[in-house]
Protein backbone atom coordinates (compact mmCIF):
# COMPACT_ATOMS: atom_id res chain seq x y z
CA UNK A 1 0.00 0.00 0.00
CA UNK A 2 0.87 3.67 -0.59
CA UNK A 3 0.50 4.83 2.64
CA UNK A 4 2.74 2.09 4.45
CA UNK A 5 5.92 2.96 1.59
CA UNK A 6 4.79 6.26 2.54
CA UNK A 7 5.65 5.46 6.14
CA UNK A 8 9.00 3.65 5.50
CA UNK A 9 9.92 6.01 3.56
CA UNK A 10 9.35 9.25 6.24
CA UNK A 11 11.16 6.84 9.01
CA UNK A 12 14.43 7.30 6.64
CA UNK A 13 13.56 10.86 6.76
CA UNK A 14 13.06 11.05 9.96
CA UNK A 15 16.51 9.79 10.70
CA UNK A 16 18.13 12.13 8.57
CA UNK A 17 16.45 14.86 11.07
CA UNK A 18 17.50 12.45 14.00
CA UNK A 19 21.03 13.32 12.62
CA UNK A 20 20.07 17.17 12.02
CA UNK A 21 19.36 17.37 16.14
CA UNK A 22 22.75 15.38 17.25
CA UNK A 23 24.53 17.97 15.54
CA UNK A 24 22.30 21.14 17.49
CA UNK A 25 20.82 22.06 13.91
CA UNK A 26 16.98 22.24 13.76
CA UNK A 27 15.65 18.49 12.86
CA UNK A 28 14.65 18.72 9.27
CA UNK A 29 15.54 15.70 7.32
CA UNK A 30 14.53 14.82 3.46
CA UNK A 31 15.52 11.99 1.44
CA UNK A 32 13.99 11.94 -2.30
CA UNK A 33 13.18 8.23 -4.05
CA UNK A 34 13.32 7.17 -7.65
CA UNK A 35 11.59 3.70 -8.80
CA UNK A 36 11.36 2.78 -5.30
CA UNK A 37 15.12 3.29 -4.32
CA UNK A 38 16.46 5.89 -2.14
CA UNK A 39 18.56 8.09 -4.52
CA UNK A 40 19.75 11.26 -2.09
CA UNK A 41 19.32 12.42 1.38
CA UNK A 42 19.67 15.55 3.48
CA UNK A 43 19.35 16.99 6.83
CA UNK A 44 19.32 20.78 7.93
CA UNK A 45 23.04 22.28 8.66
CA UNK A 46 22.76 25.75 8.05
CA UNK A 47 24.49 26.02 11.41
CA UNK A 48 27.55 23.81 10.56
CA UNK A 49 27.91 25.13 6.99
CA UNK A 50 27.46 28.57 7.86
CA UNK A 51 24.79 28.68 5.02
CA UNK A 52 21.35 29.82 5.21
CA UNK A 53 20.30 27.77 1.93
CA UNK A 54 21.41 24.88 3.52
CA UNK A 55 18.10 23.12 4.52
CA UNK A 56 17.46 19.49 4.29
CA UNK A 57 15.25 19.82 0.95
CA UNK A 58 18.06 21.89 -0.74
CA UNK A 59 20.93 19.37 -0.10
CA UNK A 60 19.11 16.35 -0.93
CA UNK A 61 17.09 18.33 -4.51
CA UNK A 62 21.22 19.16 -5.08
CA UNK A 63 22.05 15.47 -4.60
CA UNK A 64 18.98 13.81 -6.70
CA UNK A 65 20.44 16.35 -9.42
CA UNK A 66 23.89 14.98 -9.52
CA UNK A 67 23.03 11.32 -9.11
CA UNK A 68 20.38 11.50 -11.82
CA UNK A 69 22.51 13.54 -14.54
CA UNK A 70 19.58 16.12 -14.73
CA UNK A 71 18.06 18.85 -13.16
CA UNK A 72 14.76 17.71 -14.08
CA UNK A 73 13.24 15.81 -11.14
CA UNK A 74 9.69 14.96 -12.27
CA UNK A 75 9.78 11.24 -11.58
CA UNK A 76 10.97 11.43 -8.39
CA UNK A 77 9.26 11.57 -4.75
CA UNK A 78 10.42 13.94 -2.14
CA UNK A 79 10.65 12.86 1.58
CA UNK A 80 10.54 15.72 4.26
CA UNK A 81 10.02 15.98 7.67
CA UNK A 82 8.42 19.27 8.11
CA UNK A 83 6.38 21.31 5.04
CA UNK A 84 8.84 23.37 3.09
CA UNK A 85 9.75 26.69 3.56
CA UNK A 86 9.19 29.11 0.30
CA UNK A 87 13.13 29.04 -0.84
CA UNK A 88 12.77 24.91 -0.58
CA UNK A 89 9.34 25.32 -2.52
CA UNK A 90 10.89 27.58 -5.28
CA UNK A 91 13.41 24.82 -5.65
CA UNK A 92 10.92 21.76 -5.89
CA UNK A 93 9.34 23.99 -8.48
CA UNK A 94 12.61 24.68 -10.53
CA UNK A 95 13.20 20.67 -10.37
CA UNK A 96 9.60 20.12 -11.15
CA UNK A 97 9.86 17.06 -8.37
CA UNK A 98 6.86 15.32 -9.43
CA UNK A 99 5.70 14.58 -5.72
CA UNK A 100 6.25 15.84 -2.34
CA UNK A 101 5.45 14.33 1.17
CA UNK A 102 5.65 16.17 4.16
CA UNK A 103 5.27 15.08 8.21
CA UNK A 104 4.43 18.30 10.11
CA UNK A 105 3.08 21.41 8.75
CA UNK A 106 4.54 24.59 9.66
CA UNK A 107 2.10 27.23 10.16
CA UNK A 108 4.94 30.32 10.69
CA UNK A 109 7.75 29.72 7.55
CA UNK A 110 5.81 27.09 5.51
CA UNK A 111 5.39 27.81 1.84
CA UNK A 112 1.45 27.75 2.27
CA UNK A 113 1.72 30.80 4.01
CA UNK A 114 3.14 32.27 1.01
CA UNK A 115 0.98 31.09 -1.50
CA UNK A 116 0.23 28.06 -2.57
CA UNK A 117 1.59 28.87 -6.58
CA UNK A 118 4.83 28.49 -4.98
CA UNK A 119 4.32 24.97 -5.59
CA UNK A 120 4.70 23.58 -9.09
CA UNK A 121 0.84 22.82 -10.84
CA UNK A 122 1.73 19.36 -11.46
CA UNK A 123 3.33 18.34 -8.06
CA UNK A 124 1.31 16.18 -6.05
CA UNK A 125 0.94 16.39 -2.33
CA UNK A 126 0.59 13.81 0.57
CA UNK A 127 0.78 15.87 4.07
CA UNK A 128 0.73 14.49 7.65
CA UNK A 129 3.21 11.19 6.91
CA UNK A 130 4.33 10.35 10.97
CA UNK A 131 3.16 14.29 11.24
CA UNK A 132 3.23 13.37 15.73
CA UNK A 133 6.89 11.98 15.24
CA UNK A 134 8.28 14.46 12.92
CA UNK A 135 6.37 17.49 14.99
CA UNK A 136 7.81 15.45 18.38
CA UNK A 137 11.44 15.94 17.92
CA UNK A 138 10.78 19.56 16.36
CA UNK A 139 9.27 20.26 19.87
CA UNK A 140 12.32 18.33 21.48
CA UNK A 141 14.63 20.63 20.18
CA UNK A 142 12.95 23.83 21.24
CA UNK A 143 12.40 22.79 24.09
CA UNK A 144 15.87 21.71 24.89
CA UNK A 145 17.03 25.21 23.39
CA UNK A 146 15.13 26.98 25.98
CA UNK A 147 16.39 25.09 28.17
CA UNK A 148 19.87 26.43 27.56
CA UNK A 149 18.75 29.71 26.71
CA UNK A 150 17.79 29.34 30.66
CA UNK A 151 21.20 28.35 31.95
CA UNK B 1 27.45 58.84 -4.71
CA UNK B 2 25.45 55.53 -3.78
CA UNK B 3 23.78 55.41 -7.53
CA UNK B 4 27.42 55.58 -9.05
CA UNK B 5 28.71 52.93 -6.62
CA UNK B 6 25.76 50.88 -7.25
CA UNK B 7 26.03 50.87 -10.77
CA UNK B 8 30.00 49.64 -10.30
CA UNK B 9 29.28 46.65 -8.24
CA UNK B 10 26.16 45.44 -10.94
CA UNK B 11 28.67 45.71 -13.59
CA UNK B 12 30.56 43.31 -11.56
CA UNK B 13 27.82 40.59 -11.54
CA UNK B 14 26.80 41.54 -15.13
CA UNK B 15 30.03 40.38 -15.91
CA UNK B 16 29.48 37.17 -13.61
CA UNK B 17 26.33 36.78 -15.67
CA UNK B 18 28.19 36.74 -19.26
CA UNK B 19 30.02 33.94 -17.92
CA UNK B 20 26.85 32.14 -17.48
CA UNK B 21 26.14 33.53 -21.17
CA UNK B 22 29.43 32.05 -22.62
CA UNK B 23 28.91 29.00 -20.74
CA UNK B 24 25.26 28.32 -22.21
CA UNK B 25 23.11 29.06 -18.92
CA UNK B 26 20.69 31.76 -18.97
CA UNK B 27 22.94 34.91 -18.39
CA UNK B 28 22.38 35.76 -14.12
CA UNK B 29 25.35 37.09 -11.89
CA UNK B 30 25.25 38.67 -8.55
CA UNK B 31 27.67 39.53 -6.47
CA UNK B 32 27.93 40.25 -2.28
CA UNK B 33 29.55 43.10 -1.07
CA UNK B 34 30.59 43.78 2.48
CA UNK B 35 32.33 46.84 3.58
CA UNK B 36 32.76 48.00 0.28
CA UNK B 37 34.17 44.94 -0.71
CA UNK B 38 33.12 41.99 -3.09
CA UNK B 39 33.06 39.03 -0.54
CA UNK B 40 31.56 36.27 -3.10
CA UNK B 41 30.61 36.11 -6.98
CA UNK B 42 27.93 33.66 -8.40
CA UNK B 43 26.16 33.40 -12.30
CA UNK B 44 23.77 30.86 -13.02
CA UNK B 45 25.14 26.93 -13.29
CA UNK B 46 21.68 25.35 -13.27
CA UNK B 47 22.64 23.09 -16.09
CA UNK B 48 26.60 22.61 -15.89
CA UNK B 49 25.42 21.42 -12.53
CA UNK B 50 22.63 19.78 -13.03
CA UNK B 51 21.23 21.13 -10.05
CA UNK B 52 17.86 23.01 -10.03
CA UNK B 53 19.08 24.99 -7.13
CA UNK B 54 22.33 26.80 -8.83
CA UNK B 55 21.10 30.34 -8.91
CA UNK B 56 23.28 32.75 -9.25
CA UNK B 57 22.41 33.86 -5.92
CA UNK B 58 21.82 30.85 -4.22
CA UNK B 59 26.16 30.26 -4.58
CA UNK B 60 27.46 33.96 -3.71
CA UNK B 61 25.06 33.13 -0.61
CA UNK B 62 26.32 30.10 0.33
CA UNK B 63 30.15 31.77 -1.00
CA UNK B 64 29.23 34.41 1.52
CA UNK B 65 27.82 32.52 4.40
CA UNK B 66 31.63 30.99 4.02
CA UNK B 67 33.96 33.62 3.75
CA UNK B 68 32.27 35.58 6.77
CA UNK B 69 31.60 32.49 8.99
CA UNK B 70 27.97 33.26 9.58
CA UNK B 71 24.57 32.49 8.26
CA UNK B 72 23.57 35.82 8.55
CA UNK B 73 24.57 38.48 6.01
CA UNK B 74 22.54 41.92 7.85
CA UNK B 75 25.75 43.88 6.73
CA UNK B 76 25.65 42.55 3.27
CA UNK B 77 24.54 44.31 -0.42
CA UNK B 78 23.69 41.54 -2.77
CA UNK B 79 23.54 42.72 -6.10
CA UNK B 80 21.78 40.40 -8.96
CA UNK B 81 21.13 41.49 -12.47
CA UNK B 82 17.64 39.67 -12.53
CA UNK B 83 14.98 40.32 -9.60
CA UNK B 84 15.50 37.13 -7.45
CA UNK B 85 12.85 34.09 -7.73
CA UNK B 86 10.97 32.99 -5.14
CA UNK B 87 13.69 30.35 -3.99
CA UNK B 88 16.38 32.86 -3.94
CA UNK B 89 13.84 35.49 -2.05
CA UNK B 90 13.72 33.03 0.42
CA UNK B 91 17.20 32.32 0.80
CA UNK B 92 17.82 36.29 1.28
CA UNK B 93 15.24 35.98 3.99
CA UNK B 94 16.79 32.97 5.61
CA UNK B 95 20.67 35.15 5.20
CA UNK B 96 18.49 38.10 6.66
CA UNK B 97 20.78 40.13 3.47
CA UNK B 98 20.76 43.73 4.53
CA UNK B 99 20.43 45.46 1.26
CA UNK B 100 19.11 43.74 -2.08
CA UNK B 101 20.28 45.57 -5.57
CA UNK B 102 18.46 44.33 -8.90
CA UNK B 103 19.10 45.32 -12.71
CA UNK B 104 16.29 43.46 -14.69
CA UNK B 105 13.03 42.63 -13.60
CA UNK B 106 10.70 39.47 -13.54
CA UNK B 107 7.26 39.56 -14.06
CA UNK B 108 6.88 35.93 -15.12
CA UNK B 109 9.12 34.22 -11.95
CA UNK B 110 10.26 37.19 -10.20
CA UNK B 111 9.36 36.83 -6.12
CA UNK B 112 7.12 40.03 -6.53
CA UNK B 113 4.53 38.09 -8.58
CA UNK B 114 4.20 35.15 -5.85
CA UNK B 115 3.96 37.74 -2.20
CA UNK B 116 6.28 41.18 -1.88
CA UNK B 117 6.19 38.88 1.98
CA UNK B 118 9.07 37.12 0.48
CA UNK B 119 11.51 39.29 1.38
CA UNK B 120 12.65 40.11 5.00
CA UNK B 121 10.91 43.02 6.65
CA UNK B 122 14.15 44.50 7.69
CA UNK B 123 15.68 44.08 4.22
CA UNK B 124 16.03 47.38 1.28
CA UNK B 125 15.62 46.87 -2.26
CA UNK B 126 17.13 49.61 -4.83
CA UNK B 127 15.54 48.20 -8.75
CA UNK B 128 16.63 49.20 -11.76
CA UNK B 129 20.08 49.66 -11.91
CA UNK B 130 21.73 48.99 -15.31
CA UNK B 131 18.24 47.57 -16.21
CA UNK B 132 18.82 48.06 -19.43
CA UNK B 133 22.24 46.04 -19.62
CA UNK B 134 20.75 43.25 -17.87
CA UNK B 135 17.50 42.87 -19.65
CA UNK B 136 19.43 42.75 -23.12
CA UNK B 137 22.11 40.48 -21.92
CA UNK B 138 18.72 38.18 -21.30
CA UNK B 139 17.52 39.21 -24.71
CA UNK B 140 20.08 38.19 -26.55
CA UNK B 141 20.34 34.94 -24.83
CA UNK B 142 16.69 33.70 -25.52
CA UNK B 143 17.21 35.15 -29.12
CA UNK B 144 20.07 32.89 -29.35
CA UNK B 145 18.56 29.80 -28.17
CA UNK B 146 14.79 30.15 -30.38
CA UNK B 147 17.48 30.70 -33.60
CA UNK B 148 19.47 27.28 -32.24
CA UNK B 149 15.92 25.38 -31.86
CA UNK B 150 14.49 26.80 -35.06
CA UNK B 151 17.52 25.06 -36.82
Amino acid sequence: MQSDKDESFMKIALQQAELAFDEGEIPVGAIIVADGKVIAKGYNQTEKLNDPTAHAEMIAITAAGHYLGSRHLQDCTLYVTLEPCAMCAGAIYWGQVGRIVYGASDEKRGFKSYSEKLAHPRAKFTTGVLEGECKELLMKFFKQLRQKRKK
